[in-house]
């Protein structure tokens, strides 16, 4: 079975490395467990696939990672906090941060410099203004009445043309994009401002059937749902919930996250504790890799690029 | 002005030993100087006082601290995850956890046996089944129509009678709870499910509206907005997110959080980096605890207990 | 057994809070479980007990925690990094540190103005100074020979006048304290300058041989040890490594700790990893409290008063 | 400048990732910076450089990119909990470890069944037991005196035959390995045991004076030191330290790290903190990666080998 081997380092490619971590110990190894849980759940034909996004990794520039699993079909519904969803718009739009130094940086000479920044990153102000002005434009276009998340999301891809942009590249791959706190975020608080003037509405119930009624679905075809978790927060919970109602479990997760189980809040509850909740069940392959999304989750987009 | 001091250990009251940890160092001077800008804010009669929730604090046995705040008017606007709303509920009906070790639980057993667990906290799904019987019925008495999640939760609170209840108690005293991820919760599935055979809706643009609308008034009135913020997730993002259209920064944030700002994510940020985004300013008290809620969280309401 | 309640904050005694704190979860009540395992080792006659300090803490202000208990024989050996001892005799001639904010401070002026930063104290480098040349005067009058730390930390108290000196008070009371890492601290480095003239020697299998035989000694008598730690890093190493050459597992353990179990370090591991090694065994009474140890340690100290 | 981009995930060797994280941010931006820096703290011929290490790297894989940096001499001077010599010698005779899994298994079976655990490691007591008699029967053969534990460990390393040793290799490339808490690990307890029937002796002022008497060497001949962390503990402080007697901050240096600045110990404190103290200057170049070691060192150590 599983052996335990000594690292061995050499120029090699990166999945040459990542297939060594599984022989090694702490979050290597998770991470090296991870690649072969992915690998496995994306050659299960009958798996539908969760990717959750929180955590600022679009502005950390994970973007295209986010868009090469979209591409490779490696995903199905992505479950995103807004702010996610907002950097990807804003970047359709023009974008770019600025690297800085958290350490040294004044934050009121940013405030007055126009600058919003995100830990080591500058988001200029006027960008943001830019992304607000089109996505009025684009919201404009879109027919008064309710929308789900997933719909409206899918209504504003339609009106991107940045090739490299998650929302763009969802709508035109089918993959549905879920934002359980709409309202927290700009994006939300650009949809309400379009709100005051047009019948736009959100009505995240639909949401809520979308996925309770995919996964009863899912359950009656004897078919299987599967989970990139990356970070934890609104998305975790969202994806691990919506198997309750069909008392499901998901038959692959993987998380990624720099929350800590001994807390006892739910973006650092290990996956064994969702055994319990029926979340998972004995037959379900998951790890936990503690680790900054930033560094694993390239390590893992690549490996897989090399696998398929 | 600030003078460090060792420490004197010996009988004397919480307050007493809170008063020095303010001129100790780490996080223990920084509980004592959250607890004296917790004391500036409840005497500034011109402040709205916010307090975000997220982490299992309910189960975790910090309702009556929340309840206490709301009893003497500490807090205005509660913003919540659904899980801590949910475990309210919960306990109006009788729910009780009973104590578990997490390093020795065997989850899969405990499935059997009819408990979901929370870290070291067992939830027996019977009184979950309990709680949500009686939350279908007070459903059942709330008029059809589409409700803002604060409304929502009024109108479930006038239905309540457990005098301990933090829904109950926010009704009894006007205090608005609002819930943005509404949808990733018990709660939120069970409104749900009502609404498949009624017309219950929910509009968080209603929730949206109403913070934005305060801020901008406080504005005009010279009034300003105070936040304590237990955990961070959405409620934090949520709560820091509803000046920027008035653009009028909070005058009080503590922060009580285990997550960290070194790996980039919101949940940990400083509250320094807020400065940037005009969410705090330079005349802003401000401090940042880092430490599990259920330490932190009962020291702090026991000596403003006896501050006040 | 033990119940799940919720706590009730109100105007009351420290001890009040923390016994209430068992019945809550997470690092609440892993708290109060603390305190009940250190009342339990207090009051056991036959129980030697162990107390590891790491981190800053004599500067962040506990070190009047530390004294008293000496003074009430808490603890009879205590291991140590240097740096604590290091500035317990700093303080003995007068250093005092001065409070920052370590998100504003410019560590470049900070070293031209004299001062060393330990996160949020300044430590001037002149108070440093004066301790070199006290310590330098007190090794003078100390005999030439081979030392155990232990023993030259007795010979320094003999000399010292500060009666809240951790070192004075554990030479006054017979309470060991063990510096297993010697040379890594300015004390290591202030004795390493004197031998440079004298013949003043540390030899730490004297050490060794004084914790190793204890034990051996502990095992023959049928008595025991319980062991406090503050932080990790050597001393609690070295305090659970004593025991294994007796082979005899330490009966009680406390450790309060900021570090992580899952990133697959010592300082961080659960006391139940120490099982398979025969450092606890089934019968011993431990448990981990995650927590900042300057808001605990006072916590725990205060409520023992109360309840001896 | 620095810029920001996107990263683009594709079949690629390890360094080509490695330098587009440079441009991304949070930690994987700092990883990018670290091999940077190593890169060029390498090239620089007037460098010595050191290499912390804590947290249990050798029995977790990492052996043998600790021997690569040893072989091509990135590293002259190690220094090192005592746990990973121990571990490195007991791979000399034979010892291997079996993965588990910390979530499922029981510490008192393993302690029955002759396992000692290190996380989601075991290894085996008897293997202990085989590299303690081989230890007793080098320690045998060497001549009785007073050693520093760098040429104690030099000593032995002359008796072993395992080509991968990071002993053996430091011995044969005439790098020291120093370990300041010498009597803090099992080969402590080893040569303990050998002191009591032979006349062997550890002097760590020895260390002491290699170290300090290296950096007033290198002061006058314009030379300078750079330096790897990994981990925290003892080794960072020991290095860090042993510049303030000759007032010559070190001029590179990059911490792998999973402890946090802001509970205020040093393992987790900021390099910009060592500013203050001299131990580095503007000029130097520093970054902190927050990681698992074990995932961040092999991409630094596989980066290197495609630069040189």
């Amino acid at each position: 079975m599983k052996k335990w081997k000594n690292l061995k380092p050499k120029k090699q490619p990166i999945n040459d490395l990542v297939k060594q971590l599984r022989f090694t110990a702490f979050n290597a190894r998770r991470l090296g467990e991870a690649v072969d849980i992915m690998e496995e759940m994306i050659k299960d034909k009958k798996c539908v696939k969760f990717l959750g996004l929180s955590g600022a990794l679009i502005p950390a520039g994970m973007r295209l990672c986010v868009t090469e699993m979209i591409k490779r079909r490696w995903v199905d519904i992505i479950v995103s906090t807004g702010a996610n969803i907002t950097h990807d718009l804003a970047q359709c739009f023009g974008e770019k941060y600025e690297p800085t130094n958290p350490e040294k940086v004044d934050d009121l000479v940013l405030k007055r410099k126009g600058y919003n920044r995100i830990f080591d990153l500058l988001a200029p102000v006027e960008t943001m203004a830019t992304m607000e002005k089109n996505i009025q434009a684009i919201l404009n276009n879109i027919n008064e009445g309710e929308y789900s998340t997933f719909k409206l999301l899918n209504e504003i891809g339609k009106q991107l043309h940045d090739k490299h942009s998650v929302v763009k590249n969802a709508q035109q791959n089918n993959v549905k994009i879920i934002v359980p706190a709409f309202v927290d975020s700009i994006l939300g608080l650009q949809v309400w401002i379009n709100s005051q003037t047009r019948n736009i509405r959100i009505n995240e119930f639909k949401d809520l059937s979308y996925v309770v009624n995919l996964n009863l679905d899912l359950k009656k075809e004897g078919k299987t749902t599967g989970v990139i978790i990356l970070g934890g927060g609104v998305p975790k919970n969202f994806i691990l919930q919506s198997v309750l109602i069909a008392d499901k479990p998901h038959k692959y997760i993987i998380q990624i996250t720099t929350d800590t189980p001994h807390y006892g809040g739910l973006s650092g509850a290990t996956l064994k504790e969702a055994l319990s909740w029926g979340k998972v069940d004995e037959k379900s392959l998951f790890t936990t890799v503690y680790c900054d999304t930033t560094i694993a989750f390239p390590l893992i987009v690549n490996s897989l690029i090399e696998r398929f």
